[in-house]
């Protein structure tokens, strides 16, 4: 069949800020319904014009997003996911055609979802509500404290670009485009042809919605050919598939002559290890089976993530085999998903089933005994409930090898990307590493125990060569995540065979799209730039309070200086007495003198924090809130009965919250003694009302 | 001539733990002093074994390095940087033959031992006590708290192997050293072969003060041709020189196919922008032409951070070029390095100078005009003090040329790696932004101004492309560490043409030898990993009180839960009066209940640390020796008059301090009240003895 025969839609792309429809009589590529092989959509050849769309994000997406902070466009990822919550069940309907239950559109789209939720929460709470981005802590770079660094990072000042996989057409999108946004880069999305109506649909939805800013996102439904060509050091490339294709593009000269900073994460052989101490019987061997054969089922085994290799004790691979072959047999119905009780769809498409049948064969080849399954085609369960044969559809019933020799190169090199796994037996602990890490590199590991000296000694010895290793007991059996399900919160990708790159893994996403830049000036220079006060720049003490200014009033410097404040020792005594910390060095001087790090008695740390809370306190209501917490306190000098402090408290960094009438504002706080040493540092953490309402009514 | 005509000792490899010396018979290349052309050493040609090298280093280097934490290296390479500061004056005699002066050598030799102290103290201060490094917070993943996950840095499992730049032959090799050591990987240097000698030299001084362990450096004073086939996934390779060479490695199998980490550094076109408010006459304007002249003439312009690109306003181009030429001519004296009053010294080689000379020709035909020095062979200083031609030297005078059209590609492009650079003029701050960024990614950029709006519009244009950027003003134009110098602090590396690497940057770097890896399991898993205690891990209260036991007693979640306290009004009414801290919140009904946050008066935050130290507080002399700070205090719940309060504090983390009878011990403090709300939580941190002198007394 060609598209001349059957006519169907073709697929529409983004870019430039409107829909583009290709020319109807262009040659296109139909992609079909992996169940039933019915057309669904054409994905035509003809070129979008890239250039167009890579300059169109670099000058309007880059302008819209640079005018937003942190913050702002966090509430738009967070609008954003509610927006396409309420759409979901368009987007399932959709799903179906892929050959995925119902449970593995909810991994694709709820998945995609919630990576919006997490980066729209993340970035409220652990970003600043600002541009720029500080890196770590301020250096010092000069005895006199005038010359410092200060590493920040910008946002990139051109696209990502994302090549993505088909198995997940809108998770695969969402994963990278939060954070890309988040740093405030806008991205353009080059999906897989066979489930590329899917991620049209989605960005259709996200379109619809009307919140993303012209130019965050653009999609192309179509070859993408030779757009390496059109990106520089400005950009970020993010690929998703085949080792291969991730070496040509490493090797391009986009890359190796322009700068383009490319990041690929390619499937990886990974590994699941049945630790010694879990018997069959036991919780752990349970919830090792269920894991086996969830990653499996799921997505029909098209994971990047999927455990390939389950390595086990030598002396109980016969007792795993039988307990999958049980656990397959009682759960997994293979068919359309559109039939109620299929648990297991199809692949996503026909080429992908002859791919995963010759990758069985190869690792037959390489050493490999079917121990479960076959290569027959299998009767399924269709749409309408009959069982039977389905001849357009990419079914494959799952498939678990096992491999007498556990070094054979098939088992750790041949990735049949469908519902297929292969067992080997391990030795010993230091075995069962070496084979976990002869995969060259992979994205995640399951480690099963309840022995912490086991956990210690195979997480240890895989963690080198893993992006990501789950530690599977009783304990967590029923909470845990599950092996093959990347979390926002933490990194997706892995070492060597895995890429080599990094995505999500929270703000750590966020910053790859952005340069680290260490920057060096006067304390003056560096606060000015970053928004942060730092110890050696000005500040100001005026004839109002601090307190009294509203976050609209107050800058960053705004500083109060206390009058001095003896501290007797009557204050200590009776301190000790009140609270209860009777702790020798504020009441045995003896004692006291004999600790290496007091000269006698000395006033409890709390102590001087309360009286320098009693010394810079304005009291009356006015715009300071709340003091909502401490951060950083040093003790960094004693401090002995009759001497006197003083403190100094500095308006040091000041964040309005978008969605609140208040902010938080850290406050720089510096206790001295009457030589002006250094007796305590720390951070005070205050809500501050962004207009001050008291003053109003006076 | 060749090596036959001037005996010369051949360079020796250190590999496999001896010095091993070429075959005398082996063709060789001779390496000649800079300045005088004279013979000094051979490099052989003949083969090391490398594969047996690259073994050695993941057999021994990787054993005798995994016994050590990041502390105990830490102290190593203090030892090591004391050691070679005593020996450092051997190493600037050596230095010499360079062709640079003493302050060359300097900047090369005490650069590179410095280095080794700021890791030796940063190992320290910023890593634990530990051989595995936590990154970042740890994250909940499940509602119950069951299920959570940890990024955790581990260190690689093979060799760092480095490709030096002849410029900087021992800080080029001790600041890739001092990170992959302290990470726990073990070195294998390849210096450049004009100043191998020197390479060579300290690394005899490294063998012989016996400090480091067996296999943790190897020296390859020789070919590497193919070192990259005996590398893989477990390995990182730092290179420092070329562009093209830099490609080709990033196109190696090494790196496309066994997923070698490879970071490059390489030469860039560093611009320097002069602010429009620095007039002649400024400090600014001062400051700024003796930094070019300083870049220009320090290591004879040989370094891959100075200034090639001097960016002024269009209309200040002739004052400028006056103030070099008159600096040049004032401050400027080339010769031999043993000659006294030499500022400038030689290239590295006379190949090096032709290769200078036929860029600044190359320079000249892109519409470059030389308007300070010339191209002429110079009379220098000899060591005797003569002044004449010196044939055998690789003698270059400083050069400055002036392009009158800035945007020629030459100016943007042809690096002249010696002491060149070019003058360009920008119409605005817009187009001194577009023309730093010309440079397509760059090191280093100096921004000179003291107007705060324009280093804000500089930094933040320029920031996306450069890897450091200093801003020089008045107030630090003293203490600054200069354009040119990378200090340990902060990264040094740069996007796109810079290279895309990082190096240096603190604890940065050492995180370059160390994988990221995301664990998940339950409190339990991840506590017995990280040697971090965490919410919802078990924890033990006993009999004994845990301030009672000494830092070798005390384990990872031992406990103490203290009785209630009821917390009065009368305490309130008190603690306000005593400490001063009057705030309404705690002194005033009605305008407490008014506050958004508070049901009405609630009790100072200060108060409730001090009374739950009262509570957890065990008083009588014994292993806990000091409060030493708080961190991460958080208030979550006002506590009203009437509340009891209770603390549990458990020990969470536990960090013996190499040369001290003492260590540090954070403990998790969690406040509850009588409805077992949180009411805050913070991070109590303590100095523990090791061992309980006080119980030994009793």
């Amino acid at each position: 069949m060609t598209a001349t025969e059957t006519p169907v839609r073709p697929l529409d792309s983004y870019i430039l800020g409107s829909w583009r429809r290709p020319a109807s009589d262009g040659e296109a590529q139909v992609v079909r319904d992996a169940s039933t092989g019915e057309p669904i959509a054409a994905v035509a050849w003809e070129e979008i014009d890239l250039r167009a769309a890579v300059d169109y994000g670099r000058r309007v997406g880059q302008d819209t997003l640079g005018e937003l902070t942190f913050h702002q466009r966090a509430l738009l990822l967070k609008q954003l996911a509610q927006y396409l919550t309420g759409v979901k069940e368009e987007l399932y309907e959709v799903s179906l055609r892929t050959g995925g239950t119902r449970r593995d559109a909810m991994v694709d789209i709820d998945g995609g979802i919630g990576v919006l939720f997490t980066y729209g929460s993340k970035g409220r709470r652990e970003l600043p509500n600002a541009r720029l981005l500080v890196d770590g802590p301020p250096e010092s770079l000069s005895r006199d404290g005038s010359f410092g660094g200060q590493h920040v990072r910008v946002r990139r000042q051109g696209v990502a670009f994302q090549v993505n996989a088909f198995n997940f057409p809108v998770w695969g999108m969402l994963e990278k485009f939060a954070p890309a946004f988040l740093a405030g880069v806008p991205t353009i999305v080059k999906p897989a042809s066979s489930t590329a109506y899917l991620a049209e649909a989605a960005v259709r939805a996200i379109v619809d919605s009307g919140i993303l800013p012209e130019g965050s996102l653009q999609l192309v439904s179509g070859p993408a050919r030779g757009f390496m060509d059109f990106l520089d050091v400005r950009d970020a490339v993010s690929f998703t598939g085949s080792a291969s294709t991730a070496r040509l593009l490493a090797a391009h000269d986009g890359v190796l002559r322009r700068g383009v900073l490319l990041t690929t994460e390619t499937d990886s052989l990974n590994a699941a290890i049945l630790g010694p101490d879990a018997e069959p019987g036991s919780p752990e061997f349970d919830a090792f089976v269920a894991s086996v054969v969830t990653e499996m089922t799921v997505k029909a085994g098209q994971k990047c993530t999927a455990i390939r290799r389950v390595i086990v004790p030598a002396d109980r691979q016969d007792a795993l085999i039988d307990a999958v072959r049980e656990r397959v047999a009682k759960r997994v119905v293979i068919g359309d998903p559109r039939a109620d009780n299929v648990t297991m769809g199809a692949l996503a498409s026909v080429s992908q089933k002859e791919e995963v049948l010759r990758s069985i064969r190869e690792l037959v080849a390489g050493g490999g005994e079917i121990v479960v399954g076959d290569l027959a085609e299998p009767e399924v369960v269709h749409a309408d409930g009959t069982v039977a044969i389905a001849p357009g559809g990419a079914f494959v019933a799952p498939v678990l090898l096992r491999f007498a020799d556990p070094d054979a190169r098939a088992v750790h090199d041949i990735e049949a990307f469908g519902p297929v796994a292969s067992v080997v037996g391990y030795r010993d602990l230091d075995d069962a590493v070496r084979l976990a890490n002869l995969g060259g590199g992979s994205l995640v590991a399951t480690v099963a125990s309840a022995d912490p000296d086991v956990v210690r000694h195979l997480v240890v010895g895989i963690a080198p060569m893993h992006g990501r290793v789950l530690v599977l007991d009783r304990d967590d059996a029923r909470s845990s995540t599950g092996h093959g399900s990347p979390v926002p919160h933490l990194v997706h990708g892995g070492p060597g065979r895995a890429g080599g790159g990094e995505e999500l893994g929270g703000v750590r996403a966020v910053e790859h799209y952005m340069q680290r830049t260490a920057i060096q000036g006067t304390p003056k220079t560096l606060t000015g730039l970053t928004g942060r006060w730092r110890a050696g720049a000005p500040s100001q003490t005026g004839s109002v309070h601090p307190f009294r200014k509203s976050l609209s009033a107050l800058r960053i410097g705004d500083a109060v200086e206390s009058e001095a404040r003896v501290v007797t020792l009557d204050d200590i005594a009776h301190f000790a007495d009140f609270t209860g910390d009777t702790f020798y060095a504020h009441t045995d001087e003896d004692a006291a003198a004999a600790n290496p790090f007091f000269p006698g008695r000395v006033a409890h740390g709390y102590l001087l924090v309360s009286f320098a809370a009693g010394l810079f306190v304005d009291p009356a209501p006015g715009p300071v809130l709340a003091n909502y917490g401490l951060e950083n306190l040093r003790f960094l000098t004693p401090v002995v009965p009759g001497d006197a402090i003083r403190v100094r408290l500095t308006a040091a960094e000041i964040t309005p919250r978008e969605n609140e009438e208040y902010g938080e504002v850290r406050w720089d706080a510096v206790l001295t003694n009457q030589r002006d040493e250094v007796v305590a540092t720390y951070d005070v953490l205050t809500l501050v009302a962004k207009e001050d309402r008291t003053a109003d009514e006076t």
